[in-house]
């Protein structure tokens, strides 16, 4: 059988999941030679057979005897020691970080008599005792599971009766006393001694880690980190040293490079006679590492020699831990040290620029998420704002404006040129011109993927949504905030979309230098250019050489196309077409729905046809010969009236005056005629096609005219024409022999080619599971994974937000939103099933997708590893899609190299 | 190359593929030596090669010129002979009868020379000019593809000029008249003489029926009755025999048993001096066989005999076609008779008691729709009783009884003893107490599965819906019919569920002795039982010994359980607990919607346990040690209250009139707390269970607690708790625990033991594609096929049958609604999935089905194809599924056998 515990020297940083970060690392850094306190660990397979038998393997208290004597031998002190006692920490370390999740002890070893051994040894009484005491309260509270609160308040006592407040009043008999009365609480509250034998000690803090692993507080976190579960946590037996022995010691953290701005140099933070804990408490004033130099030349030296060697051994910027004891260097950890976005960029290019790590790998060190922080304007507050509340962080960025409550004031307000907040209990399609207006959006009600959020995100809009601490009051032009603030329109807010935070008055913004050279602002070569956008720009060039994922985006204006083509969409995925109705265009709509016979339908179309044709002009001159997918219309046409409640109202309490309202009258029976209980699952997308006849033909001939139009100009023209909500081929059928003669009687009038195809959406499971008939009469699929992930699961999104995700999303029921990330196991495998079907009946069919998780980086791997030809996302997501497919490339070629 | 022309003697009656049905059964009774006039039959192979080509098949010509040299020999005549012409009749026969869809061509051979031959040869000048006549109308219509108009047209002008009205009144010379006029038509319509040519005549002929195999109407008909589009149809050209040369003439039609009752011995109708067109359109009284007998005793017993050949060699009761033509009988078409529900189980079981067929055979004779028919009741109607109007049929049945227009009404007649028909414009749940009242339910709103049809289809209950004609004033208490007829409350009506008629009045109506016979009031041993009685308590016998699948029963009700059981139900698969939440308890819910905090939901909880223990008492004493599967609540909250609409009205009128009711805002509040754009996409099913804590632990307790009462009574439980709309083993598994800690807790509480199970519905897609990971935690899975059609397809029951179904229907887009026979390749394909992986997981996972589909044929043999356990249906389809079940499982065996 494998052993459980393995010295440091047989250990190596790639053994993470056997020995855990901690343990690997240090096993990594004791064989490069660098000092690192003796020690050993007990590995994850050692907890697993405890965690799955309930009791601690046979073998292992005889194997930790085997290593504890190595330790001894080389610490040349024992364990416990009465007269110069070896104390141990015990600390866990799993395979992930659990940053305060899992449990430590320290100063193992001590008891009643190696005490006064220590305090002989060290010539510091004071030091041994506190020592000692650390370690009753630590055992307590870890091994035996007692509540902490009597020990604090032990200590309470005494510094009381002495009158003092901090803990370094009290000496060494006030310590002596404590740990007199640690002992009785340990007694009273465990119903035994505080063990004196440093070996029972030892395997019952040894114990104490291994059950941390099923804390509460560890599988919370382990659910929302998505780390699996039966893992298991290594623990760590290590020599203690102590930077607490007087002003030659000392404890510090430091980076190899700067984490915030991924600058070359050593960054770090150093304190004289302290230990780690100290240091990052943050109690008392750190000194930096140009200081240690000062003070400890040679520890310095020291320091900065294994940082440059860990840097170049990692290949990567390191964050070390480490002590000076009696000036004698020790390293306590290392591992990757965690950096900010920009610094990622900046170390990836610089670490290229040096030679130490290849293209590929710098594409590795960084992230789309990353890019997406650098892309949103930040706030520049210092802490003095009035925080009026926190909302969720629907789409990030910094926004200020003044307040207004109706998309009509907004865009008023907006064409004085007034920057302005649109506040609103929760938004509905008829805000999106306030929402275009404005500069953020916040509302009341409704979650991350509420109307508000989507569309927020979708223009790159700042939005706070669900603050539902806010009465808004859009009668009263009014909001009122916890506390009774009111916040009147025209009063100046600002929310901040990364954070959910909402700020009375103006809080300064600093615009995103990265967005600026997307823009084409900005000149990423020019010789004073921020190293972050150099770095950006040099990744981007290398993303785009590697990737064979394409890169549309979701644009319904001529605005959204061009700005998404500065960003380097490769085409519109999805023009959705129902945007086009709105407004002016409602009234249309509306007679659309009213008309009586064919001929009344017919002629509201021919009234739509010029309208349409002009908004397809527009879009198909800004992508130019770039491939445009047009989506014909989707919603149930009761989006386009009022609501039957609100008209209900209106009608009884015109009814209740003896009011007669002709048009009301008509308008409620077509509400009630066209309500549906679930209009997500009614009369919408090709059904209405297949139902409202020549609608589908009208919308086709105004692409074909557009195109013709475009095209006369001399420029090029690819359309595709998009089908939503198909279920079966034969919808399909039917629908295209509309669409075709539409196309061919298009082409005859205007006599001129461009390429142009039909699709469908695939966005309903049956679509899925047939699609390898549906391929039959498809040029192109386009995955419309927001509905189907509707469909799969049952719940919409309009609904479930609010009502229950949070719950869901706290019991770990999902790792993330299904809405925001691909549920691989359920809407991924159907993606699965009908790109491999469909392809089969037609190998070249084309492959999209044009739901909202186009833009996400998880889900953009998945589509990657499906096989799609593209991602299509809003215009903000064009340049992280672009990154992630590169990444997602170069994981597949190293996944086949390995 | 195989040849396209085959002689009748060539043929046989299994070779309907390539020569159609009437192709086939010619060429079976050619070969039995039974006279049939000779003739060839040009196969499905021509016609697919002429379809795909747009073209003859070259060889065809010759082919035919050689088989009609064979015919000529046989007949002893030449096609078209100037002195005595052989005339044929041009039939399209495909493999699947397709009445009146497809083109004949009767008398090719005459012209205007033969046509004097044939006058000569019969001495009957007006027949020879009449069947010219014929001719020249029929083929300028089918085969030169005419308007039909201008030859009536100009038939009428003869007509009025010489002041009659009938074609028996029109003399040779008036005929004569007619055939010049007839050939001006066809010069002028087409552009060319009518061929004198007889071969071309014939080919022409042939192309026409062709072609008719892809007219608009054949297309449409193809589609409804699932025909495949690509079978194309055969042609038979055969010699022509006429039953109107004379009273030694004739023509008949004849089946070899009674088509009505299923009794034996033959029944027909003849006619004498008649072509067979004369027979079927019902012009002259026809005679009985008897008649025939006395008129023509040789013929008749030439026809008997032949008849009792037929049915010996068919092995079935056939239906044959004949002529007499001057004292010589021919046949020209046989096939298996179509006959009525009852007269199939009859000739089923006689013949088997014959030893003509085996028990399987027998199953095969019948149809769970035909047994659904039996067990309806019927109205016994003379045409004259009042038709109001016609609706759609959606739950069969004949019901007669006074109009009520609320539950609350009805139910207080029915107290009284009045038989009560509930008229309103749609139901909701809480018409469940007024739809059991009642005898029948009448709505003009809603499709066949509208709340009001899925219900009264569960119940049993006589229902017509969607009478859209009808206007319901349900405060004026009365309904208006088309011509203003109106009714009023307490008026009676009778409605026909079988056929959607609604009549004013009572109709008389005849009960039904199966359903009696199932019900153990009718002993179908006795001697004087119906013999149809006898015949499906035969066939049901064999088939409950011979099927794999069981048949289980949703019942919400003891009542409805003990019906169930008394149908042959081996279980309950579906007992919902929403409908224990109606009534006076609606009050409770309210309460546990308003509740603040998890106390007051715990004492509403307590409040509804001993109620719920009290309903599944009951029920579990019905079924007595039958398996019970409890399905924890599943439907929205907010069901419940007061719909949005209404109560907004209400609280707006109040406003307006400045009254104050303090209940109706707080509960507006809620309502619009839990308000929901699409409530089938909502917090619903096992998302209730996780989000209000100890509702399911509730409901199992109560589950329990009944099962230990009914247990210490002596009776035996199988209690099944089933878990609604579970999208993840995650969701699953929470609530396990919840139900596991409930049953464990119950049974220490009442220390007894019986048996228990977990399991889930699967009604999502996302459960189906992860039903391999969801085993690991359920004890059986339900496929909940209501719920999965809907997602799968993405569209709503409630909301889609009325707004774009019957067009889908109409186009073809589904053979059948999806929500009534089970989409095999879209649902279910994703119910294969589930049982596959399900069972791969847990090989005796137990997989039942209790959407609607459980009770339609079709789906049930699909069910027991894909390996279910049982499938669950309403107490009044268990003797359905019963039946075809063993169905199912013989054809299964045949299937493994051939």
């Amino acid at each position: 059988m494998a052993p459980f515990v393995h010295d440091f020297e047989h250990g190596n940083k790639d053994a993470k999941d056997l020995l855990g970060g901690k343990g690997a690392n240090l096993a990594e850094m004791t064989n490069l030679g660098i000092p690192v306190p003796p020690g050993f660990t007990i590995d994850t397979d050692a907890c697993r057979a405890y965690l799955a038998a309930g009791a601690m393997p046979e073998s292992l208290a005889a194997e930790v005897d085997e290593h504890l004597a190595t330790l001894e031998g080389k610490a040349g002190r024992r364990l416990g020691d009465a007269g110069d006692p070896l104390l141990v920490s015990v600390r866990s370390g799993a395979k992930f970080s659990m940053p305060g999740m899992m449990e430590t002890v320290l100063n193992v070893g001590l008891n009643d008599e190696s005490v006064e051994g220590l305090a002989t040894q060290t010539g510091n009484d004071r030091f041994a005792w506190d020592s000692y005491r650390r370690l009753l309260q630590m055992f307590g509270k870890t091994v035996l599971d007692l509540e902490g609160e009597r020990f604090e308040d032990a200590m309470d006592a005494i510094k009381k009766a002495k009158g003092v407040t901090g803990d370094l009043d009290l000496d060494t008999d006030d310590l002596r006393d404590l740990v007199a009365a640690y002992k009785v609480i340990i007694r009273e509250d465990s119903g035994a001694e505080f063990p004196q034998d440093p070996k029972a000690q030892l395997m019952g803090a040894v114990e104490a880690v291994f059950n941390s692993w099923n804390s509460d507080r560890a599988v919370l976190y382990r659910r929302r980190e998505r780390i699996p579960s039966d893992l298991g946590t290594a623990v760590n037996v290590q020599a203690m040293v102590f930077g607490n022995r007087g002003m030659d010691s000392g404890s510090g953290v430091a980076f190899t490079r700067d984490p915030s701005t991924g600058a070359v140099g050593v960054y770090g933070d150093y304190l004289q006679n302290a230990q780690g804990e100290d240091v990052v408490a943050g109690i008392r004033n750190t000194l930096t590492l140009a200081d240690m130099e000062r003070i400890d030349p040679k520890s310095y030296d020291d320091l900065i020699a294994i940082m440059a060697q860990l840097e170049a051994h990692y290949r990567d910027m390191c964050d070390i831990e480490f002590t000076v004891e009696n000036g004698k260097l020790f390293m306590l950890q290392t591992r990757v040290g965690k950096r900010t976005a920009g610094a990622a960029f900046r170390i990836a290019v610089d670490m290229l620029d040096a030679g130490l790590i290849s293209e590929d790998e710098a594409l590795q060190r960084v992230t789309g998420d990353q890019l997406a922080q650098l892309m949103f304007p930040h706030f520049a507050h210092d802490g003095a704002q009035a925080l009026l509340t926190k909302g969720m962080s629907a789409s990030p960025g910094a926004a200020v404006g003044k307040a207004y409550f109706t998309s009509e004031a907004a865009v008023a307000a907006a064409e004085d040129g007034t920057p302005v907040i649109l506040v609103r209990r929760e938004t509905n399609p008829d805000d999106l011109h306030g929402m275009v207006a404005a500069q953020g959006i916040l509302t009341s009600r409704g979650g991350k993927t509420s109307h508000a959020a989507v569309v927020a995100r979708g223009m790159g809009r700042t939005c706070v949504c669900g603050a539902e601490q806010l009465e808004v009051d859009v009668r009263g032009k009014k909001f009122t905030a916890p506390g009774g603030i009111v916040v009147k329109e025209g009063d100046t807010i600002s929310i901040d979309g990364a954070t959910g935070e909402v700020f009375l008055g103006e809080v300064p913004v600093e615009s995103s230098p990265v967005v600026q050279y997307f823009e084409g602002e900005i000149d990423p070569d020019a010789e004073d250019a921020d190293p972050i956008v150099r770095s950006v720009h040099r990744l981007m060039q290398i993303a785009d050489r590697v990737r064979h994922l394409r890169v549309r985006t979701n644009a319904d204006t001529a605005e959204d196309a061009a700005r998404a083509r500065r960003f380097g969409a490769e085409g519109i995925g999805l023009c959705r077409t129902e945007h086009m109705f709105l407004g002016e265009r409602r009234a249309l709509v509306e007679r659309l729905i009213l008309a009586e016979g064919p001929e009344e339908v017919q002629a509201v179309l021919d009234e739509l046809l010029p309208l349409q044709r002009g908004d397809f002009v527009k879009i198909f001159e800004a992508m130019d010969g770039l491939p445009v997918t047009v989506r014909l219309l989707d919603p149930p046409l009761h989006e386009f009236l009022p609501s039957l409640t609100d008209l209900s109202v209106k009608v009884a309490l015109n009814e209740a005056k003896g009011e007669v309202n002709e048009h009301d009258d008509i308008l409620l029976a077509a509400v009630l005629r066209l309500h549906e209980q679930n209009p997500m699952l009614g009369l919408r997308g090709v059904r209405l096609g297949l139902v409202i006849q020549h609608l589908f033909q009208m919308q086709t001939q105004a692409i074909m005219e557009a195109a013709a139009i475009v095209a006369t100009k001399g420029a090029a023209v690819t359309a595709e024409i998009m089908v939503p909500l198909v279920g079966s081929v034969n919808e399909l059928a039917l629908i295209r022999q509309e669409i075709d003669y539409a196309v061919h009687e298009a082409r005859v009038a205007h006599s001129v080619h461009f390429d142009h195809k039909v699709g469908t959406m695939i966005e309903l499971p049956r679509a899925a599971v047939t699609a390898r008939e549906i391929a039959t009469v498809a040029d192109f699929f386009s995955f419309g994974t927001n509905d189907l992930t509707q469909m799969v699961w049952g719940f919409s999104r309009d609904d479930v937000e609010s009502s229950f995700f949070s719950e869901y999303l706290e019991k770990g029921i999902f790792p993330a939103s299904p809405f925001e990330t691909i549920d691989r196991d359920g809407v991924g495998r159907l993606v699965r099933i009908a790109a491999w079907e469909g392809r089969e009946t037609k190998p070249d069919l084309k492959l999209g997708i044009c739901g909202e998780h186009g833009g996400d980086p998880e889900s953009i791997h998945f589509f990657h590893e499906s096989g799609l030809d593209y991602v299509s996302c809003s215009p903000f997501r064009v340049p992280v899609a672009r990154l992630e497919a590169g990444r997602a490339q170069v994981m597949e070629s190293q996944g086949n190299a390995g």
